[in-house]
């Protein structure tokens, strides 16, 4: 079975890119298969997974790998001790980690809901996760602040960084849009001086 | 002619609606037929519209036509001297405009960019349109903030409010989210306490 890692691995991929571009339900089995190298048609994908939802299950669960492994760089700038440096660095962390998830933001948005459960739990996890490492951080910071008002103010926050790379990534906007660091530069100053105004 | 113009307005509203729902590409002509109470499959539709695309152009240009609407209510809550005031009438306007575009963006994200002149622009005009009108309300408060500034600062506004509603509009995740009040509020501390310290 080791020959067929490689197949596995390239449908997988395959798959995730034609889902991303045309939604789930509008790729066939067929271009999958044509896409991996595979003879289009043959049924050659049903050696590696039962359906095309297996195969969504096994892209999405991949890309839940990858995240998990992005989740411990946090640590690597928390606790600096300096509001600004921190939240600069909290936001290219965003930044970073919704670039890397772009691919299953995009199949989510283009595959109904419903149609896979593996899918939208996806999307509530990486939503839901970022939500609560800003609102952790936001709270370590303004201990003052209740713990539902950090989750809001949270949500503020990572809507933004969301919503600058859905115009690109779900929207097909040219990327003529401002540059990350002077987007980042405002984003830092707003919850700065909203943080400091709380202290 | 005449006794056609319904059936013209309700070929534009069940397509936009299974375009918001599907795609573009996956919807069918046959399918625009039956949701509109025709024959499916007769070809009936091409007694309104030439063609799939022109009747994505009509639904786009209807939509335009209720954003210019909107517009001018900008105007009612413009002006009151109040800065906190004045941020959450804007805050609800954005969320109300986002709203009533939700189904031209869930057709925006839903098909590819490039497939449709009209709707790529349509998104366009709507996020550039609601980033002028925050950034222009932010250089009237804080007329020593340069008009990039603003324009960033917009951006972040905007990008906050679009993003809360995709979650429900685009990834289908269930309304269990922070009310649009509580939300509301603290967008309005926020970009108050910014603007407020650069007076």
């Amino acid at each position: 079975m080791a020959a067929s890692a490689p197949t596995r691995e390239r449908l997988v991929t395959e798959a995730m890119r034609l889902f991303s571009t045309k939604g789930f339900e509008a790729t066939s089995v067929s271009q999958i298969e044509a896409a991996a190298g595979l003879a289009a048609g043959s049924g050659a994908l049903y050696h590696h997974f039962k359906s095309k939802e297996a195969l969504l299950a096994a892209g999405v669960d991949r890309q839940l790998d990858r995240r998990r492994a992005m989740h411990d760089i946090r640590a690597l700038f928390a606790g600096l001790g300096n509001l600004r440096a921190e939240l600069t660095a909290l936001g290219r962390y965003l930044l970073t980690v919704i670039d890397e998830e772009i691919e299953l933001l995009q199949i989510a948005a283009r595959t109904p809901a419903g149609r896979s459960t593996r899918l939208d739990s996806a999307y509530t996890a990486l939503a839901e996760g970022l939500n609560a490492e800003l609102a952790e951080w936001i709270a370590a910071w303004a201990p003052s602040l209740p713990q539902q008002e950090c989750a809001v103010m949270a949500a503020v926050g990572v809507n933004s960084i969301l919503g600058t790379r859905f115009a690109t990534g779900l929207f097909g906007q040219p990327d003529t849009r401002i540059p990350d660091d002077r987007y980042l530069t405002e984003w830092t100053q707003l919850f700065a001086t909203r943080i400091e105004s709380l202290l």
